[in-house]
């Protein structure tokens, strides 16, 4: 795999262990799918990033570089994903954010390994036991405060799983452990609200921009009896849902009508 | 302010930016206070660090190299705060856990600013907006996800709190931001269990270990109306309160009792 790195725009560059983002997990990243050097959802992550920013009180870095150096680092890659992190820099000991902020932008690159399976025949889905907390504060933010998604992707590892299903403290599904969910039924979309836990994905706001979508609480049963399943992720796509819950799938006409409009803004 | 840092036992060593601790706040930390290279509470940090690798699936770090580090880091200083940071350490991208796991540990170490007006008047404690999330895997845990404090922190500004108590998300009163709360009433002792929210304090073990104390619930309500309230912290030590949820109290004997013990145990 090639990866490369660079910390406040210095290629191969360390991080000082002082770094809030650490010491705290104060901060937020974007995980983006960059083809050919670009970034096709990249206004996307932008709106995602500034509104993270706005809630946790952190300055807004510079887009313009931050795109610049994705596309410094993604160039000669075909197919790369990249990590765009931005945390609340350097500070004294404490929880008190610094009166001064000055932010700490580290951006990584890595090759994408191509795998068309999941997107042709779909994935296998799990429960998880680990549940999301609710935490209307955070909620929605893709923030660095990430040990519950940790927890519940540490609960297999079996490849036979393509992902897990986690639901919030009440037993709604929310969301997978790194990917949105969306269920058809009678033609009609539907996801759950991320206003309490779960990740505000821009896979997901894609399909919220083009698509009517309802949102909707969902239940274990409505997973189950619904006529298509999918998850949705900025790295790998529109993924049809073949199996979950003891119920099987094939990928659905509003799946495979979603996975060509993907195709069509340029990622294959 | 003196301050050292050592990374994976490196002097002055920096961090790689697929460290995991950064990644995810994958990872746990200890806030020690060291009086002349001594740390009276070490064993106690020990077993807090032992049981949040378990409950992480984390390795453990050799305890005799931290504190060795420690000794060394501290040696030169009359009254140090130390930080023990200890990450699943670098991987591949993604939540799961690498299979191989190699920690990493940081060590770092400042001088400890004498103020010795919160012990013996009290601090000032305000309510926090900002509620913890329930989350029972992770409840109790000095973990790196620490967002919630943040939050709650970033609330005042003013010199005039000296901390700020959180509730869960039902309204009991846990905690505050970085400390541990307990109130007496018709002398016996409560603190709150940390079962749900919360972290469990190395001070609060302390008391815990050496007091007749009842684990309760507690409203503002019993806060309000108690006869004594003080909180503890490994790095403050018991810290009287003298004013909050509009009452006001002047120090009482068995906060002045336990501060007597903590000068004991040699943290003055």
């Amino acid at each position: 795999m090639t990866a490369s790195v660079a910390v406040d725009g210095v290629l191969g560059g360390l991080l000082p262990p002082d770094d809030r983002g650490l010491l705290y997990g104060d901060g937020l990243f974007e995980t983006i799918r960059c083809v050919h050097g670009v970034a096709p959802l990249w206004a996307r992550h932008c709106e995602r990033l500034r509104q993270g920013c706005q809630r946790l009180a952190l300055p807004v870095p510079d887009l313009d570089q931050v795109q610049r150096q994705l596309i410094t680092l993604c160039e000669e890659l075909p197919d790369a994903v990249a990590r765009v992190t931005w945390t609340r820099g350097s500070g004294p000991r404490g929880y008190a954010p610094p009166a001064d902020v000055r932010g700490r932008l580290i951006v990584s690159v890595a090759a994408r390994a191509a795998d068309p399976a999941p997107a042709t025949d779909g994935v296998a889905v799990r429960m998880c036991d680990t549940r999301l907390s609710s935490q209307p504060r955070l909620a929605g933010l893709k923030h660095l405060n990430r040990l519950e998604q940790v927890l519940a992707r540490a609960e297999w590892n079996s490849p036979e799983w393509g992902e897990g299903l986690m639901c919030d403290d009440e037993g709604h599904v929310v969301c997978a452990t790194a990917a949105n969910l969306f269920i058809v039924r009678d033609g009609a979309l539907f996801t759950p609200p991320v206003d309490r836990c779960g990740v505000a994905g821009v896979a997901r706001a894609e399909v919220l921009a083009t698509q009517p979508v309802a949102l909707r609480r969902l239940t274990l049963h409505d997973v189950a009896s619904a006529d298509e399943v999918f998850l949705t992720s900025s790295v790998r796509g529109i993924l049809p849902v073949r199996q979950c819950a003891g119920r099987t799938w094939r990928p659905g006409p509003v799946t495979r009508s979603l996975q060509a409009q993907w195709r069509a803004i340029g990622l294959p």
